[in-house]
């Protein structure tokens, strides 16, 4: 039942009147929606496809949405609560959970932050910082940045001029250039004719030591996970890392490279320009991504891939001179 | 002669004087210059390529800038002004009639609005708007954005910060991360050594109810058309829709993909991340479009197509397993 | 020894104390770091690569970095300065003349500008102005737009609003949408495990007269050159420029096209949209570049290509029917 900080949380709420057509017969309350390995006995989870049964098994959730195909994944300890499609309902319940996590509110309680809060922060001209936010020491903050309501900077940062950084978590030594949009709801909805319904998106971006981001990035919030770049890690102008991304350190990301959601990165993995990476894939350690290239499967530690749809880099040579 | 709110039209102009060499013998009067389905008896249309020929054979117009090959496809009532080259003379009368309409100039009129003015919109800090905007209720603002003369927005609209948004209509329920730059100057010019000619933009971009757009998303306004966005039609970030593109309703639009010129997409089509589609295409209904494609023909109704050039998604599997 | 107008320079250095472990007889001043072409005698050059052998025969400078296996196509007057890694040992020699050029420090010296100082230029509101800017008469600056220290902004040019341009030489009659970003270091630094080695990037952005570029662009500055975008070019909008990149005149770059660093294009040279080129290529006069392209090889002059990777036009079109 860990705090949320970005995100009032609403409930408890007793499952049966999340699901009344489930006709359940105990009276559970629910304190929170949580994935497979960060759920507690108290939380709801949910299993959605086959790639995630690895954590099903250890999972300490007591109830978890699912479908008939799936529920014999759980443990003994965890309770299928069935359903037809698994996202929509986590959706409709998530959002009476976190009713205001759909849609990025702007924050209108930004102020130009005072020196005596922010004793040893450089400021730019302008800037606009929310309530409980947390600026370390010798860390500057360009003009007419805005930075959300209870975001965290490490020290010794270097944040750039015009950007948005809401719902984030920022180590040390981290330099984000101009322009960049951190920590926006990802693209994700149920879509539904006339009306979509929109996913709330609860969870945060966590930048860690060291990285740097290039100018006019966008780096998407995690859904109900988080998005994380990892240590060491270096990303150039205009990439684009959409929801639950998790990317891992000493990386090169080069410019105009895209992430769908979801995805795992390894270390040491460099990227080419105006690559891309389909959604819930694993990349391995020590990977090399082509430029240009369209990655759509898992790639292995330690793999040279290029091309379009990418394969190895000697059947990308070999194909090219056909 | 329906008035066009976001750029001053001068004129009437004698159509003698405006093609000084053509020595036509009546002396008329045109007021606007008007795509073919939209002119007026009064308004001077144009006919560039015999894609538009249906709209040829209904237009109102009683002037039409085109060639002797495209001739033949105008109806009676209207004459052809014979040219060589359709987009460069369409080009030169329209800088005549819409002198300010070929560089975006920032709108120095802008102000900090008054509350008494917009009393159910809610503002950040810094937001600037210019003259005769309209807010609806329910509007709320993010901080250091700017909205441009003239432009509408409907009501319970979210609309991000730091985004920039002129010679636009917004619907209701609409919801625009940050960093939007919406309704500029798109890329149209007639190239020449030393100094392009730059083609007006007097068109206008429409966002219809409904509509989610992404982080940094640059949405030109049309030329002589309108930009239009569909009814809950959603993008992702960093999408570059160019001038004149039509999206239907219901659709999905993944991060980084990018429209170029005059095309028309149906609705409920699903486009996958930095997918490309080129210039005046007819993209229909139900149409998928696999991520990193790049669309360089039409694709009728219910078709699913992926590569580059994008195939049917049969065909690319296919080609993929060679 | 020309000044580097917008980064300080520490030295001169002896060229024994900057490379303790050569045991130089001499005791050399050093004054500068510069490339091949612009180096004079009091100079230390550096050659990396066979790429640039024919700028080193008549390079000036009397010290040049390289290798055991390039140093023999230095010409007489000029001495080799062995080492393993040209990069990674200029990279360092760099930071110690330029201690301040690799990281992107804002310039919180900006001021709204004043009338007086700025009196035939239109500012838009929150307008941000470093020292020693010069802008000339009939610019105007749109609202929230930053202009860091020294830069040179020319005659009749429009700046759109929410851009940041820094350490940049604008011509006359320049016009830059909305949101871009110019003049920021590239992605160039030395991979270390736990924390690269940032590249100081001591070059500046060049834009020459009639350039027009399109909203949300990013233009990085050079590294050791300049980045430079030719007379009467036209950018799109969400174009990428990286460090280095020399665009000659004349040129149509279309939306989301990306270069990797170092290329040289050629003039009257067209790219359509998302195409990207990568680094260090050499683009001829009159080349067409397909939309979607991925450009990895040197392009002749008057050729057409397209693909991925780029093939000529006749191949790709023979290909795609397969």
């Amino acid at each position: 039942m860990g705090k949320n900080i970005f995100f009032e949380r609403k409930g408890p709420f007793l499952l049966n009147d999340l699901f009344i057509n489930l006709k359940l017969k105990k009276k559970i309350k629910i304190f929170d929606i949580r994935n497979l390995e960060s759920a507690t006995k108290d939380d709801l989870t949910f299993l959605d496809s086959i790639d995630y049964i690895n954590f099903a098994k250890t999972t300490r959730a007591k109830y978890c949405l699912t479908t008939i195909k799936l529920k014999d994944y759980l443990p003994k300890n965890c309770e299928a609560v069935l359903v037809q499609n698994v996202l929509f309902d986590l959706c409709k319940v998530t959002r009476k959970f976190y009713p205001n996590a759909d849609i990025d509110t702007p924050d209108i309680s930004l102020k130009n932050p005072k020196k005596a809060s922010y004793p040893n922060v450089k400021f730019g001209n302008n800037v606009l910082v929310g309530k409980n936010c947390k600026i370390g020491s010798n860390t500057i903050i360009g003009s007419n940045t805005i930075i959300e309501h209870n975001v965290s900077i490490g020290d010794d940062c270097t944040i750039g001029s015009q950007a948005v950084i809401r719902n984030t978590l920022i180590g040390n030594n981290v330099f984000i250039q101009d322009g960049c949009k951190i920590g926006l709801k990802g693209f994700g909805f149920i879509p539904l004719k006339g009306k979509n319904l929109r996913f709330p998106h609860i969870g945060k971006v966590i930048i860690k030591n060291n990285v740097e981001i290039g100018a006019n990035c966008t780096i998407d919030r995690g859904s109900i996970n988080n998005t994380v770049i990892g240590e060491n890690t270096f990303l150039d102008n205009q990439v684009h890392v959409a929801h639950n991304i998790k990317i891992g350190s000493d990386c090169m990301i080069a410019g105009q490279v895209g992430f769908a959601g979801s995805s795992i990165i390894g270390d040491s993995v460099s990227i080419g320009g105006q690559a891309g990476v389909s959604g819930h894939l694993k990349i391995g350690n020590n990977v090399k991504i082509g430029g240009g290239s369209g990655v759509v499967k898992d790639v292995k530690d330690g793999t040279a891939v290029m091309g379009y749809p990418a394969v190895s880099l000697k059947n990308f040579i070999k194909n090219s001179k056909k």
